[in-house]
């Protein structure tokens, strides 16, 4: 058995933490988030930290990193209060992942890899008219975090804008139909296939695997 | 094209809100949260709601639920310090959903759904031994979110326990050679399929798609 400690992560190399630690916790939702300067400058890029926070209110949180020189994208979220998240599908990858180029100030990543702007009346932020599943959020908390100098960012979500197939019944949105990538650390891309769904669970299922304790040892 | 807008959603039946919202942001990683009370009684539960808040220091957030009636998981943690998250796989995907039967208190997770606890020395809470990829956390901050009454947990990463064959030379973590599964919504398992990885983008990478400016009225 490989066992990593909190020492052996801080000795790392810093890229190889980076990958541990990006990818150990599972599978992410993979987004292109959309906004807008006052001045009418789009911003885009690739998100994969969006995380549910509730339904009632409908809210999804975003970490956004501070290390990143100029940062428009928090400062347009700030500024008015609007983003998108979009979804990433395998035709578009390569452009998709090529926002993330460190690109100079003033030049949209809209342009600059290939992406068409779609505007709703009465909202700022710029969709992606290539995804198939679009979200418009409104901003409604921002959360410096002292720990690392991160900042959480909550929205509220305003518009989905989708195809109808991709919404089930239930309301339950199909991904796979939808053509969602998924990605695990910075830059490793998967396409998930659908197992199953399971019911709502209720105590007294009978299981068949047997429970023991293990004490490990050093 | 579907438009769905806050007032749409604010009218949906409850479940069809808390499907739509729970998976329109994407595929979400799926674990087993493991935790024990101060007399020794343990804790099973599945979350998808695992974030990457930082790699240095290590941090993972989770976001727990208000509406639980004994929600021994979030006290555990407050009074030993100590969780940990474990892979799901395939394999006993069944018991895995199962943990979120609603089981008095005082009756073990671990027990009822068949999974074997591990421990290591000088940490509190149990690993599942039946995980590919186990990790265990220490609470570094508590926040509690006035939006919607939740918790966002934020641990750091302080062991993980997994096979040598599952890191990369780079630190990336292969999930698909783990067998860890995804999920969307509540109750739609996945098993992803590896796509590719891409190199670190940089300016000036020719794209093939025309950027395009639309403006939608309803």
């Amino acid at each position: 058995m490989l066992k990593i400690n909190s020492e052996h992560i801080a000795q790392m190399e810093k890229y190889c933490r980076i990958n541990l630690i990006n990818s150990v916790a599972g599978y992410k939702s993979l987004n292109l988030l959309g906004t807008i300067s006052p001045d009418g400058i789009t911003n885009l890029s690739v998100v994969s930290s969006a995380f549910h926070l509730g339904s009632n209110p409908p809210l999804i949180g975003i970490v956004m990193r501070p290390e990143r020189e100029h940062n428009d994208t928090l400062k347009n979220i700030k500024d008015t209060g609007h983003y998108t998240l979009n979804n990433v599908q395998s035709e578009w990858l390569q452009q998709a992942h090529q926002t993330s180029a460190s690109y100079p100030s003033g030049v949209s990543e809209f342009d600059q890899c290939g992406f068409s702007k779609e505007y709703l009346p009465s909202f700022k932020a710029p969709f992606v008219r290539q995804s198939s599943i679009r979200i418009g959020l409104e901003l409604r908390d921002v959360i410096g975090m002292e720990l690392n100098g991160t900042t959480i960012v909550i929205g509220e979500v305003m518009h989905i804008l989708t195809e109808n197939e991709v919404i089930g019944d239930d309301g339950l949105v199909d991904h796979e139909r939808a053509g969602t990538m998924a990605v695990t650390g910075l830059d490793a891309y998967y396409q998930p296939k659908f197992t199953e769904r399971l019911a709502y669970a209720k105590p007294g299922i009978t299981v068949s695997l047997k429970s023991e304790e293990v004490r490990l040892y050093p």
